[in-house]
């Protein structure tokens, strides 16, 4: 890599789930447009024809109208190749299969356990932290080995203990985590402002938020619209809002289409708790405990957002799939899109090119948080600007929503000790205190058991027969 | 008081709840046979007539054969009267009436909550909060304007909470709160020494231990005997009696006779997590999720232990005052008996006579537990001596607890701003968010409104309408 | 204030200090230049004289070709008319006269204790501070009554002392410090990268820094430009121009023309403790022994830098003076030349104007710096937005250089407690401690009690009979 | 090791400087007249013989009048030898020889400093620190390998550092250190009831203190009798007697005699600072300023206390080997004195024996003070028990004094790095920013030099050719 007139030439990313169809063509868009880098993608997937797929469509986006750089795409066989003196490693992968993930979402149920996404806490959210923290180690474990300077760039849930993982492994590292569910409640505080004052705001990112606590279980503390605090706009908001939810222009972005939610359980955590609860209300819910809003299909309803159940998932994987083969034939045409992710900005802001970034990232905790523990992942603001990712002071979480948060953020370091030394004794207990496991400690442990062998395939690394 | 030949002479201690028909008398007995104090006791009690009965019951005491010292006991007609100048004030209160407690722990039943004691945590324990704060806020308030320099000694549940009301109302008091349930977990101890070592313990303070955590929530982290560590005994214990349950050699003690448990709670929770849970049974309970101990009475007795009625204890009630009767008629005799509490020990200490005691106390965290919350109050070993009673670090809480006893002790500090404030929403939003509180959130609503309202009468510092 | 277009219209500043002949003029300057602000300056000084002087040259920038906004200024006859409803409150005082400083800075010469600059520290700083503070407690005590909402910055030194005095008076202040010198040091860093990569950076700001410690005795663990570390640049720096210092491309503003240093005293820091001190040397010298670099004159000369005199600052003042009748009667040229300062671009931050800023200030510690007290002021990095200024965490201050700073930032939390409370015990402890106060301890009293009885004037809420 | 009848039989104890002449009598003094345990002393010395003379004196012990425990000496030929199994390690050696120590104290005076002991802090103590955790590194190496479970108690200075080197090289060790200075400034306080209160204390151990600092430079933040708080009666001691001293009934124990002061130190400090300076004048002298007490020889005078020669020891030595021979000849009278030190009463705790003892001890800081560095060496009270030796929470140090203790444990911190690594840079540069020295740098790097080639001989695992 290197700078010609205020433009990084050479840069290297590597991309580890490069077979993806969702993220990897949002990345290809936004690299495209971005008009002072260029460089090299390396995709790595598990599934060599599926890089090789986005390839093919990653190098059809150098054509495009609009299109302001040039970036090459290979697919790489190997994580060497892929890694070797990257700039960037982006991490965005599926641990395993939706056959795995259709045990952590369903299995539950059994137990009259509903999940609203299943891939962060709760039971599911667990388990598929099992199969997925020994990935996590092994990349780490290419990262300290390839490109130990490299920015490692994660999207992969479990958020906030993957990127634990990342750092246990190889305490050097520099990693974060994204996400863009505070981006969502920015649009909603939007949303309040235009019905409430009139005004419209040119883009989602000029609201300014303090936000504290733990992925998908974020909250803020502070929102700003220049001098104006918004608050009491939000307030007003819950008022008009909370019983009925706010079902206007919702977003139809390919991911969030069938997983929209009307904003209630949002604007009732706002009621009890007087916070802004900042991610998507199907994260939410399933943070505090399952009686609440997740008792059953009924009640989900009641409070308006879906249960995104698996058969949804595999369904629309097949239509990416075909998705992807048009895309390749030209039979669909390619488009420029903003994606609405912030991963390049990041790289253009870790670069130094365009001035200092100031947004939401998922880091250990270096006292960002006093009132969290020290180490564990949280999510608050940094500053990104010249090979540097530096987190901002969230201040202390204030004390009507610190006992929710505190305990998910203690469970996690738990969770991820427990998994790093692959004490199933130690993970059952944290699993059977979740707040989503509402039935009995016996059925907890049958459960357990259960989801376990439903996904044993992707767990060799724990003796099962202990189980 | 004055010190005569290594004595303490004309202490003078007052008694709130002096009118108490059990600790009261416990208190009496013990003071007789101490040889190196004397003085008065003043019993105040909102009942003056209980206080004029135990003022003649005390007296009695000076007259029995064996007795080592003279006290001299005065019904007190107001608080002024029996705290001013006092060295010691010892408080041990029913906050209202056995109504109010059958209210506290039998309504939530309805809702499927089901609770071993009420008086502490769950619905019960803050409820009673509700009612007891205000009252520690007002006994805070005497011994600033009559004893500042007085040591007060709080029996009175919830421990954790109104010892934290004494120390918010007058923070330069000099209070702590003593509970005994930890001297039972080391008879439990001395119990598995004998069994499994044959070794003979000549009395339950030699096993040495290091409890953490929070009243009747109290873990050991350290059980020591001389220089064998009783971890490896324990578990010893714990294989042969998780499943059936101890039952040989139960304490018939007045106070524990009904209270009987078979400590399969207490192992069970050792089995799980590592470290030893050091109170009764039905304390323990009442801390984790209503749905592991507690679900139903079937679920109860098969872990060995009772639900306390409040019945029973309004029958009990009823023998206590006819024992009162007879032993004021001298129909029954008084007996000098070791009480097992350590309140006259700890007096002494604190006035240098005999040496430090090392002991386990309820008292603000100043930093000898790092993580839990500076300031909440929690239970940890303390030096005892001359005019001071200092805690020893206790170590952090280990990782496999943590979440357990942080929960609970955050909780406590937001509950306890929340009844500072007289603020029925934050109240309820904790007594919501409470591991026994099973029932649905509305349920939860109804519960709240209901068990406040059946105890309103105790509530008149609260604004009730608007609940 | 209102928005309108993107530019902030009608923003009330109130310049506390107003009458001054240097910090002003660079204030008036930038506002001309600055084109998306506009409003009004309330020029409030004790010389209300010298304030009338400022309103006319002010407005007299309305005119010049070349400014791109309106401001109009105001001589204010009270603190009341300058604040009432300001955005901003700007102070930037002399506390006392130079007569005051030429004790400060000249007394302690009888007793063999050189000053450099006797602003910020040593026997000359704490005697600065004893006068210094209780106008800042006074002007707190306006900024809560007529502008609770607005944003005070301060240039006044003891820069430290003065931003604590602000918060210890009104808490909810919304205060921070500027200061340039951490700008001085990333010339430097410019000069080295020119010189050893001919590398040439387009402005100092583009140098990415990480300050920790106390105002003017700052460091830094983290300089990058783009993607290159400047440690080693520096390193190579130090080697060649450690013996004979740095004399090329002198800065000459006018506030530096006298103040010229050769950076040799910081080359010495850097090659003794590994990490770069950013601060003038004037001002590092006086924070550490004073035998090391202010032994006498002519180890001062050795290090390549000078002792300001309180006569240079008086003759400098005279010329001053002129330059404002000058300017007045047009004799002299107004100019449009950007100050170097960035108080403007920290307004339009602020205002949300442009985008966030990151850059340095002295504000309390709320963690950003965790081996430093909670409370003290520190400098560190801080995200200027849309009305917050938040720290960045600087993480912990390396071992090699923790105990020069923690012993200077305890020393300032205790300087400001025993000026709170005007204990001159307390404050002469404080100053015979000092690393600058390298006489004997009973010379120290006699020191004391001299430059105190000097500055009596200005220390009327002192018992000066209890010296 | 085993328990008969409440009494510990068969304990091993291996003394490392075995061959001492006054420490090793003392013990052996000590065990004799403790009637509940009995065992082996194995003595291990670099000088064997030394310790052959010290197994035959130990075992005198034995026949003499009043002996109450049997106990074996046996000089050990190696550390193997006497420390496997042992239960018990106690550290009291002379790291080099007295012409070391000449160099420590004395090359400092051709530089104008002047030490009243040279072993704990300034130039002496520091070099005699980097000879002496080379040693101590090599000792918990010993300790890990032949006896992990034993107790280790050092006597050896500098305390702070050797302890620390223990923990550093075994973070398992049980170690701590013991120190009898704050037992002086306890007889000290007796004086003062004695003389103002006519109250006779029975023993110094009955005045109840809370100790903070670290060794040598410790303070009492409390101090009780019975009831009674001992600083208005210190504060009388200090009105009478801060300016004359206070000469009356000098301890004259062997290892005092000549190191006589007056108190004058400690009183002044007292009156400066409002606390208790707990150590010998001579040993708090080091702690502050090099010019205040030790400027030159007459301002040591004047301060009433005395520099102790090297000359002064060497001679002490010839006499105390005369003593020796005398004492195995039969020539001089064994007898058995208790030594008021607390090693003995120490053990006998930590076996479990007679009840828990609290009394002062270094140790890392786990929090019991928690303004002082996590980590560090720290003097507080701690309770010795059943096989724990357990800090008592100090609290936090008062700010009038923080600055100079912390000054002090940072410092200590980093020397224990420095020396740990083997950086004389790092070093030199603590060496050179000590209070004590007050010389020029350049001086200090020549003075640093000179007193390590003066002692290269044990400083052989340094690189000195980088000096």
């Amino acid at each position: 890599m290197k700078y010609v007139d205020n433009r990084a030439e050479g840069v290297k990313i590597a991309y580890i789930g490069g077979g993806s169809r969702g993220w990897a063509w949002n990345l290809m868009s936004d690299l495209a447009m971005c008009e002072d880098m260029s460089g090299d993608v390396y995709l790595y997937d598990i599934d060599f024809e599926a890089a090789q797929h986005n390839e093919i469509i990653g190098n059809m986006y150098n054509g495009l109208e609009g299109a302001k750089s040039q970036w090459n795409y290979h697919a790489a066989k190997t994580a060497q190749e892929a890694m070797t003196g990257a700039n960037f490693v982006v991490i965005s992968i599926l641990p395993g299969t939706f056959d795995e993930m259709e045990s952590d979402v369903h299995t539950p149920e059994k137990y009259g356990i509903y999940q609203s996404v299943g891939d962060t806490s709760g039971p599911g959210g667990i388990v598929r932290a099992m199969r997925t923290i020994p990935m996590f180690e092994e990349i780490a474990g290419y990262v300290k080995q390839y490109c130990p300077d490299a920015w490692v760039i994660n999207y992969t849930n479990p958020m906030t203990l993957c990127v634990k993982a990342l750092y246990q492994a190889f305490p050097e590292i520099k990693a974060f985590g994204c996400c863009h569910e505070v981006f969502g409640t920015q649009k909603v505080l939007c949303t309040a402002l235009k019905e409430f004052c009139d005004i419209e705001v040119a883009d989602r990112s000029l609201i300014r938020v303090n936000p504290v606590g733990v992925n998908h279980f974020t909250w803020l503390t502070k929102a700003t619209y220049l001098d104006q605090d918004l608050f009491p706009v939000y307030a007003k908001f819950a008022e008009e809002y909370a019983e009925t939810g706010y079902t206007k222009n919702l977003d139809t972005n390919w991911m969030n289409n069938c997983f929209v939610c009307s904003q209630k359980v949002k604007l009732d955590l706002f009621r009890k708790y007087g916070w802004i609860a900042a991610a998507g209300d199907r994260h939410l819910a399933e943070f505090v405990d399952g009686s609440r809003y997740l008792k059953n299909p009924e009640t989900v309803r009641a409070w308006g957002f879906g249960l995104t159940t698996v058969a949804f998932r595999k369904e629309d994987l097949k239509k990416r799939l075909t998705k992807s083969q048009q895309l390749m034939s030209g039979e669909r045409e390619l488009k420029l899109v903003p994606s609405g992710e912030e991963g390049v900005a990041q790289m253009r802001a870790i670069l130094g090119i365009g001035g200092p970034l100031v947004t939401n990232v998922n880091i250990p905790n270096r006292g960002q948080t006093p009132n969290l523990p020290m180490g564990a992942v949280v999510e608050t603001n940094a500053v990104f600007r010249d090979n540097e990712v530096t987190p901002v002071m969230s201040g202390e979480i204030p004390g009507e929503i610190l006992p929710l948060i505190s305990r998910i953020s203690i469970e996690q370091e738990g969770i991820s000790e427990a998994i790093a030394n692959r004490d199933l004794d130690a993970i059952f207990e944290i699993f059977a205190n979740d707040p989503l496991v509402t039935c009995s400690y016996d059925d907890a442990k049958k459960l357990f058991k259960e989801m376990v062998m439903n996904t044993a395939k992707y767990l060799t690394s724990y003796d099962l027969s202990k189980l």
